[in-house]
Parts: structure tokens; sequence; C-alpha cells
């Protein structure tokens, strides 16, 4: 007998899911023939053990469980890893990147921002050199875990959002010339 | 007779040509059929008129410049306009958009940067306002003309990268939290 083509399905996972790992419960319908060769519709649930650090496209294959057909080996049953889009993180391989909004005096003098981790804690990020609108601050081993390497980890990137003031006086103006201006 | 399929090829323009208009000669090879029925290699040259506006994924046929053969009308040859990239101009559809560097001083205390146009204008623009680091002035028409309303342009954006100084003296810094810092 030959085998049906596999059964595509996504996997929407959070990035929480995809950084701390979970289990996921699929209910399946399906339908399986007994001896006689009578279809019956059957509900299975599946359960998926998504690992730390799975990426989107991972896939986790279930072998022959789409529908019996006389004479047909059942479809694998495939489902595929995708990342739900999240509020304040984006991920980059194995880094995440987040972006913090300052204000100028804060780029120009020093800051200290805290990050709420994808595990919940808050993770003080001190800065010490001056944030130009580029600057991106590395935190080694804060970012996703790596399924292969588990002592290892990527990177927490942050970006910064400086808030300029929207406006300046007179006297502002001529202190920042005083003050920046090299002669 | 059944008539060849056309010949397209890329004709690559630079932005200046775009802007202002410009006359392309193309030298082309191929071979012409005499009433014997013996075919014969010429060279021809073919004269584009670029119009000022003209986008890439214009097309300019030239019909039947294909070689002749017997019993088959000769393909088109299709001229597709293709935009080289600029040094510091981008488009994006009418307008064309110019990233200008300027110093924290500058963008806090306002400035005049001088863009140098696609026909060699040097064309002052001068902005009042604080220049926050995704500020974008528009310069209304001075961007690509349109071809099909000649009486109007695109607009010029300027964009600002703006150079922070890459270390500042604990005077200056208490300095700048006196004056940016509102109680």
């Amino acid at each position: 007998p030959v085998k049906a083509p596999p059964i595509e399905q996504k996997l929407p996972c959070s990035l929480e899911e995809l950084y701390k790992g979970a289990t996921k419960k699929m209910k399946i319908s399906r339908e399986i023939s007994d001896a006689s060769g009578r279809t019956l519709p059957v509900q299975e649930i599946l359960t998926i053990d998504i690992k730390p650090g799975w990426k989107k496209g991972t896939k986790i294959t279930f072998p022959e469980k789409g529908n019996e057909h006389h004479n047909v080996i059942p479809s694998d049953l495939v489902f595929i890893v995708d990342e739900k889009p999240h509020s304040t993180f984006t991920r980059d391989g194995n880094d995440l990147v987040v972006t913090q909004k300052i204000s100028l005096v804060e780029a120009l003098t020093g800051c200290t921002v805290h990050v709420t981790t994808l595990d919940g804690r808050s993770l003080p990020v001190t800065v010490s050199t001056v944030i130009s609108p580029n600057y991106e601050e590395v935190v080694p081993g804060e970012g996703m875990p790596i399924p292969k390497e588990p002592s290892k980890r990527g990177n927490l990137r942050v970006k910064f959002n400086i808030r300029f003031p929207t406006r300046l006086s007179a006297e502002q103006k001529s202190g920042i010339k005083k003050l920046l201006s090299t002669p």
C-alpha cells in the first residue's frame, strides 16, 4: 500500500513558550477503520513537548496519525513551530532584541533601564557611556536558550529610542552650545 | 507566419538621467534576410529618449528588431528601465530621500544643511525646530519630476544622522542635567 502525503499544520508558540519550554496538548479528529473496513471518527489528544530555544520551522512529526483508509498507509501529522509576535522582544537567531525609551539627558549622562525578561525577572542594564541613536548594549547570556548547547545562551541586545525635547528656549540653546561645542 | 517572443534587456539608468532626462544610443547586432532568403549580420544604433521621471520597470519597445528568419515575424526588442543605486539619494516613488550628518548641537539648536541636487544645485535646507533621530524635513517640489504632470514634482525628504559626542566630562554632564531637566 502507498502512504498518503504528510499533513502539515502550524503550531503558533509565544516567545515565552519558546524561551522557557512548554507542553501543548493538541486535540485532533481523525477516522480509523476497523477490521471489517468500516471507518469511524475518533478524537485524540497529542502531547507536544516544546523544548527551550526551539526555532520557527522546527517540525514535530506524529507518524501515521492521518485518516485510515483501505489500502493506504495513513499520513504523518506534522506540526511546524511558528513564532507569535511579542509586544517588546524580537528574536534574531539566538539573540533577543528589545528597545527602551530614554530621555536625551539619560542618553548623555548615563542611565539604568530595567528590562522585564521572558521569565518575568526585572533585569537592570546600566550604561555609563554616551548612548547615540544606533547604540546597542549587549548583555551576554540573556538571550534565547540554545537547544543543542544547554550551558549556553544567546545575547540580549538593548536598543534605545531617545526622546528629544520638543522645543528649547534661547537660553537652553546657548547653554548647550557653550557646553558641547568643542573649540 | 508566427511572431517570435520579445527579447527583453535591462537599461541601467542613473538617478541623474531619470531626473533630468537623457538620450541613450544603443548599438545592437542582428541578422536580416534579403529577398533570396540569405541572412546577413547588421549593426544598428537605436536611440532611446529617457523622459524625466521615468521609473524602474518602464518599457521601451522597438517593434520587430530581432533577427529575421524565413517565415517568422522578428521579435520585438524591449528595453526595461533599471535604476542604478545613487551615492546619496534614494528614490521612494516620486520622492527623493537624502540623509545629512549633523552634530547634536546642530540638532538641538537649529541648522542649515546644503543638499546638492541631482541637477547640481546647492539647495539650502534650514530647520529651526529640534531635530530628533526620526525627524524628516520635507522640501516640497524638490523630488523627481512626474512624467504625466509636468507642472508637479515629488518631495525631497531630508533625514538626519545625528553625531553624538563620544564622551562628556562630569561638568558637561551636570550642566546638561541642569539645562534640560524639567522639574
